[in-house]
């Protein structure tokens, strides 16, 4: 398709698509002469990811470049490629380590991870900002008090983990590599909040149906 | 206990504690004399959950105090007092009901809710502002071009009520309706952010364990 249907199809102007192939986000499509290139589906699914990161992600255009970088990274395996584009994204603030809640919350997801048998996330915890921001919530919540240890987040962790069981199922009924990894991604950005809103609205209904509605 | 030591044990300063008495999100202490109060555990409970609202949830004040006047309305049914509460915390951007992709989402939703049987949810969602940030957070995937249908959302609604079990079963070990519905609210603001982790966590974790870590 030329540039004018890739606009139309996804709803982003050309001017905007302009900047993202000088950017570099999106990759230049087949020049089929000085002033026409021909455009594909896979331009049409990388600006859709492009979009979700930038508009609803909130995501630095050059953040979004590194992220996208990984996805596109043939020489590594799925794991770590996924991996790469998931940690490239925006974290939350980093761990105070002087602070005492702190050690006591990175002891609890120690306990936490152990348990579980998440022996991954256990070898990856001194590199994953994954892990990072589970003790900076954890810690949160004893700082300010709340009881909050392995044993009340251990169930937590194993519905969560049937959640991503699910997330990677549905990215595995993609059949491109590069897709899956896309999918997984764009995942990671546009469904945080679906899920929120499904585990509040989850709240609403369980508690209409132990306490009802009076 | 006094003042200083309210402010002790909270790591609030006394200054701060004063203005949240002024701005009525503390109820006064026991006043045993011209000069001084006493304050007892409930006030100690309450000012972690200030906190926790104003400093991580980033509710504003006049928010923070409404959504606490629901906490303690005791005319209220639980399943009502809850509901205020939380539906009083701020929410996301209201739907653009010109928007095709808003109809199509609230349809979705709508088949959703009918299919999982959530009859009260259904009933509540002209009023609730969880099912419109459900509504705009699936438009947003199908503006995107995400196939997101009701099939899909199905099994994550099934595990989100489990989730929800889970928090109404720790809700329930508390002993006061006042304080029940304190660590509802508390968990709202404070435990979202636990459970993002603890997904992508998961997400490594089973990404690992289904492709290596090559």
């Amino acid at each position: 398709m030329r540039l004018s249907e890739l606009s139309e199809r996804s709803g982003v102007s050309t001017a905007t698509i302009k900047y993202y192939l000088r950017e570099g986000l999106l990759a230049p499509g087949r020049q089929v002469n000085t002033t026409t290139a021909e455009y594909d589906e896979s331009h049409l699914r990388r600006l859709r990811l492009v979009r979700a990161l930038i508009q609803v992600g909130g995501v630095p255009v050059a953040t979004a470049k590194e992220v996208l970088s990984h996805v596109g990274d043939e020489s590594l395996g799925r794991t770590i490629r996924l991996g790469a584009a998931l940690w490239a994204l925006p974290q939350g603030p980093e761990p105070d380590e002087e602070d005492p809640a702190v050690a006591a919350a990175r002891r609890e997801v120690d306990t936490l991870l152990r348990g579980l048998g998440w022996e991954t996330a256990r070898e990856l915890a001194p590199l994953s900002p994954v892990h990072r921001s589970l003790v900076v919530a954890v810690a949160t919540l004893i700082r300010l008090g709340y009881r909050w240890d392995a044993e009340l987040m251990a169930p937590y962790a194993e519905l969560m983990r049937q959640v991503a069981q699910r997330d990677l199922d549905f990215m595995e009924t993609h059949t491109s590599e590069e897709e899956k990894v896309e999918t997984a991604v764009a995942a990671a950005v546009l469904f945080e909040p679906v899920l929120r809103a499904l585990h509040r609205l989850a709240q609403e209904e369980e508690s209409a149906r132990r306490y009802g509605l009076e």
